[in-house]
């Protein structure tokens, strides 16, 4: 069982080498070709062994593949495709290089899943295991996706169900839940949890949705320099709830959301109470979707595009308040909040 | 005092906003524009309170800035300049917030310096204090500077002095050390300790030098695309010996240097051994200066423009051997190696 002190920095990095595409080995930092005409979209991630991570719970390829998913899922909430990633890990001496191996294998799993790698790192001693992972990806600036831009009147889609990955966790953590569930229902919401996949795949319908004439005129696919996609969103990493309080904050709008047009798992029907599916939907967190504000027009060819799980879940409204209402009125409207939120920081004593 | 634990992750980012730029907050990742016909180029670093920093002898500030200059270093070494780095920071909640805002304004000190800034980060709760940076830049592709392109018969030079990182650390450490010192002296070390200076300075003189005909036809001062600069080189973070060795084990040479052309601070003259004072220069490690393979001629002109401090140390020679030679044949041949470098993941008992 060779561990890290057994074989050193040097070592640990010959053999994790195989991981990188070879080219971009050897030199101070790495160098990648970007496109012309595109921005360059960066995003980080600190995950720490007992925070965000645990052996009990996660085998090192479902961590390397969550961490990277993570990253990759901020890229496509920019509406980004990735370049690569640096992985900067930290290590007390007693891991197990075989674990190191293992979470590498996760992540480069998942990466070539969207045709992208590690393109660079650092391994250095720590006494707490911590993965630090940058992404970088590429997207013409007419196509940005940020936050700030919902407007009144927009819908607002999930790219797919909610609660899956919270539920897939309870079930690791309590394995007496599954109970009442169907083995391969069971298995499909760990699954969510273990290997949950960022959304780079709606980006390509969203330019072909949202790009005047796109079905009749294959030049005018492209759009101008300086015309934005009308879309705003992000990912819904810390939650559904906060996803679009956040978008809310952001565009100095409100939204109310349909209680039952919240997608959740089949597997929750007889299985969760409503309120409990609900909370889960909302504030569970970790699905990776994309929640995004568009058009009313936009939205339904969105979601039939898409189909399973993708919904309509409510609208953008003026004000500033997010409310979860009942078209059947059997719940009283409810004002989301984000102290009800899924917070890293927050959720553990300090 | 406040700590961490008394703010949350919210509250601390959003004191750590006013030391980012406006325009790339609040979305799920930061948006950069790159130059056309421009690589990318990234690096990344990890640092860990107690292996790599130390309240002992480091100030928040002076924390910070290491670690952007270390980050600005590594792009210098490639060639290229900084287009942002990202900031993710693991902290246990004990920590105060004024030692966070100080780490943060003593980076963006340094990031100003080479008109660049914190582009993105993370805040997360860890049981150590971890810093992981990632540094972004970007260089035309002709313009790369590689480990593995130094040719027999290249000139090897140093930017500046070798030696003076240490020690500056050693006076921090054993102030006992400063007795044979001229306070200015002991100041100028202990500065090049704290505030290392990564050399983006010499990239536009090496384009001057080293592109055909600069002096006499501006128009052909942009190399033509696929002309690759005669060059290798790269940072002495590590030492100079480990970066000496580096680049002849890349680019499959060996090297003479000449012992009495190491460039050291005229601070060690009359204060340390010769022996003492070479260790400190090949080993010491951390003067982030550039070590750069050209010919000769080249070589020669890029000392005069450099001035104090920078000199041709050595050859690239056939051969796979890196030799410390004496020109006054008082000391034998030494063969330098590796394994008296400087490892961070070794030098410590893991």
């Amino acid at each position: 069982m060779t561990k890290i002190k057994d074989i050193g920095e040097q070592g640990l990095l010959e053999r994790l080498q195989r991981f990188c595409p070879p080219e971009i080995i050897g030199d101070d930092a790495a160098v990648l070709v970007t496109a012309p005409e595109q921005s360059l979209v960066v995003t980080t991630d600190v995950l720490v062994d007992g925070v965000h991570f645990s052996n009990m719970t996660t085998s090192p390829e479902d961590a390397g593949w969550r961490s990277a998913a993570a990253n990759l899922s901020d890229l496509a909430a920019m509406g980004a495709s990735p370049l690569g990633i640096t992985v900067g890990l930290g290590l007390p001496g007693e891991v197990r290089v075989s674990w190191v191996e293992r979470l590498y294998q996760g992540m480069t799993e998942c990466l070539q899943k969207y045709n992208t790698s590690i393109v660079g790192g650092d391994v250095v001693r720590s006494p707490v295991t911590t993965l630090a992972i940058t992404a970088f990806g590429q997207v013409h600036p007419s196509q940005i996706i940020r936050r700030s831009a919902a407007v009144v009147g927009d819908a607002i889609v999930v790219t797919g169900v909610h609660g899956a990955s919270r539920a897939g966790l309870e079930l690791l953590l309590h394995p007496e839940l599954e109970q009442n569930l169907k083995d391969a229902d069971r298995k499909t919401l760990i699954h969510a949890h273990q290997r949950p996949q960022p959304r780079l795949d709606v980006l390509p319908i969203l330019q072909k949705i949202l790009t005047p004439n796109s079905c009749t005129d294959a030049i005018n696919r492209v759009s101008t320099p300086n015309s934005q996609l009308p879309i705003a969103g992000m990912d819904s990493s810390d939650g559904l709830a906060d996803a679009i309080i956040q978008i809310c904050r952001a565009s100095g709008v409100g939204a109310i959301l349909e209680r039952r047009q919240i997608s959740i798992p089949a597997a929750f029907d007889h299985w969760l109470t409503q309120e409990q599916a609900l909370e889960y939907a909302l504030y569970g967190g970790e699905d990776f979707e994309l929640v995004l504000c568009l058009s009313q027009e936009s939205a339904s060819a969105l979601v039939e595009y898409l189909g399973e799980g993708a919904a309509i879940v409510g609208k953008i409204t003026p004000g500033s308040t997010v409310l979860l209402h009942d078209e059947q009125k059997k719940f009283p409207d409810q004002v989301l909040s984000l102290s009800q939120g899924f917070q890293h920081f927050n959720s553990y004593e300090l």
